[in-house]
């Protein structure tokens, strides 16, 4: 049953070949100083950085630049950024970049003026800001978080071992964001299979909770139907429009509140990813390969009936003859055996994971809560174990 | 392949058995005089219409009201709805009814302050307001149109006998509609079937254009599966709250632009069943039912791949040892069976229709294109034909 719930979400979409153009339009409803935000230097080589230089130059923009931004940012990196943001007395962040580059803009806008340490402020006590914050625009560059039209910031805290992520309210989500499937042509194969498990795993935490009947459920799996498709054919050929048109789209809808609206979620995959990776920097969507199926498979008899309708409309599994648990986990090695043909990781051993910090992971996973078990440590001790 | 396109609904949406508060949240948003717009009174028998008055009196709201808006909104009820929107001075039209007090809400709303005749500029021509206009919010009593989350309005010339819609873009969206699944139970089942078949109408003339493979087509595949789900429940069941909330939340997605995004449409069953209603003034849903199928077989040979995926994946029909023209008709013939089932009207002589007047409903058929096939008058003379 949908239960109470708001919607609202903002953000404004700019989609397609053209989709730069859509920064044309943009840039007049802000001020002159742009603060200009990406990651390691690959939009230089691939030419995007130049286009927007040019567009923000024909707008008459003064551009201030934040350069370097890690694929799990840094609460160090984050102070250096509201730092520049300050310096510069940005009237916009221009984020370009895949997640970590609009997550990181997210935190940088709300933490500017914010009066407390935003990382106590914001991702441990999970409070709003209540300050003045500057408004971000993204242009995407890879797929996967869907943070382009959400209010979703995940950063990470080196020093106290933590990743944790913290979702903004509607007023926060970036004004704009421009989606051009052609950016994403050039993203390194590792890095692209790891933002289709991203994806994939969006969709599943929100379907695997809950026992109700809900539109939602429908429509997740037709998500996901579209996503094991468009994957396959992305992993074989890296220029396919058709394809990265679907996975951009379907990686936006994933994750911008419209499929959890009015259910119950499970994050705990992402929450057991998340403290494998404040330990190992591994790659976001890796992580959440590695956990995922000795995850599932503990759930799985908690949650059967769901797990029975996954195996049957997203997998295509025959019921003829076969018990509920059968099916179900039929289903489940239909998605194992499909997540390693386009390559993802399934251990933590090939992520720099070590047997003997399995307590400190232990220790760094947040959620219990959500799924169809509550998780105790010993479980998640057993999932961990499980992923070597 | 996904086109280019711009994506942006601002409606703030409020869900559930608790929706109404989210009045108290809105109206004080808005200047102090409030039109409220309703339909034949049957929101005074629910109960619905002394709970809004209630809660608009308690935030101070000066009420002034214009009841009567019928089924299909006439030119001269807009009229009076200017009038009386002028004489207010109101700062916000409140729309309470379903689809048709919503669109009336609207053209209201872009006709207030238009210098030229309204039906002329909007519905004939297809511009755009360039007037001030009034802000429009809705309480939403029956589901179906989508018009709570869109720019659509549909306005009947019955002088002309033309039924004409205008999209308008999302600055005429309504600011916000509070959906209450309750407030449907004491729809009549007439008019819930009806809604229910303006849903799948409004999903299926999105589906059936284009033989592209996009997200939006398993997206759409999984609101059809939920809908035919629910609407079953629903019409056994008037007040089985699951139902009632999947078909709400359905609805308003079915049109609210996201799942035509990229891709193009077919409106032709719109088109045809609003020439029938121009001459008959029936029940919108009736009559998309009473001309579907008739369209739909004549166009299944010129999309046959997509009848075929239709009738696989929607209505699993088993597609082994079949040709795809038998499964794509197993499809179609798994579709009427159901529209009969669930009480829809399919045949036009039952809404008023008459054989010597197909050359009128045939002149009033606006759209030829969008559709596997362009329409020729012959065929719109063979669909209305064979709809008797």
């Amino acid at each position: 049953m949908l239960g109470n719930f708001t919607y609202c979400n903002p953000t404004k979409l700019y989609f397609g070949k053209d989709a730069l153009n859509g920064l044309k339009e943009e840039l007049p409803k802000y001020g002159k100083r742009v603060l200009l935000v990406y990651g390691g230097g690959s939009i230089k080589k691939n030419g995007i950085y130049s286009r927007v230089l040019e567009i923000l130059q024909a707008c008459g923009k003064h551009v201030s630049e934040d350069a370097g931004v890690m694929p799990n940012p840094t609460v160090d990196k984050v102070y250096e950024g509201i730092a520049r943001a300050k310096e510069a007395k940005a009237d916009l962040i221009l984020a370009v970049g895949g997640g970590s580059v609009c997550d990181y803009a997210k935190a940088v806008s709300v933490s500017v003026n914010c009066k407390e340490d935003f990382w106590d402020k914001y991702f441990v006590r999970g409070e709003e800001p209540d300050c003045e914050t500057i408004p971000v625009g993204c242009v995407l560059t890879m797929v996967g978080t869907g943070s382009e039209m959400n209010g979703g910031s995940v950063i990470t805290n080196r020093a106290q071992k933590r990743k944790y992520g913290h979702v903004f309210g509607s007023d926060f989500y970036p004004k704009f964001s421009i989606l051009n499937p052609e950016f994403t042509f050039t993203v390194p194969k590792y890095q692209m299979v790891s933002g289709i498990y991203d994806i994939m795993s969006h969709i599943l935490e929100q379907y695997f909770s809950d026992t109700d009947d809900n539109t939602s459920d429908y429509i997740m799996e037709g998500l996901l139907r579209s996503l094991i498709h468009s994957a396959e054919i992305a992993v074989q050929d890296a220029t396919n429009y058709e394809a990265r048109s679907n996975l951009m789209w379907t990686a936006t809808w994933a994750l911008n509140t419209f499929i959890a609206k009015g259910k119950s979620t499970d994050w705990n995959v992402h929450s057991l990813g998340q403290a494998l990776a404040a330990y190992t920097d591994a790659t976001h969507g890796m992580t959440l390969a590695a956990v995922s199926m000795p995850y599932y498979r503990l759930i799985l008899p908690y949650g059967l009936e769901k797990f029975k309708r996954y195996a049957i409309h997203v997998w295509g599994v025959s019921p003829d003859g076969k018990s509920d648990e059968t099916i179900a986990r039929e289903g489940l090695a239909a998605m194992e055996a499909w997540m390693r043909k386009i390559g993802l990781v399934m251990n933590i051993t090939d992520l720099g994971g070590k047997r003997e910090l399995v307590e400190g992971y232990v220790e760094a996973t947040r959620d219990r809560e959500g799924g169809y078990k509550t998780l105790t440590d010993q479980d998640i001790r057993d999932i961990f174990q499980a992923s070597f």
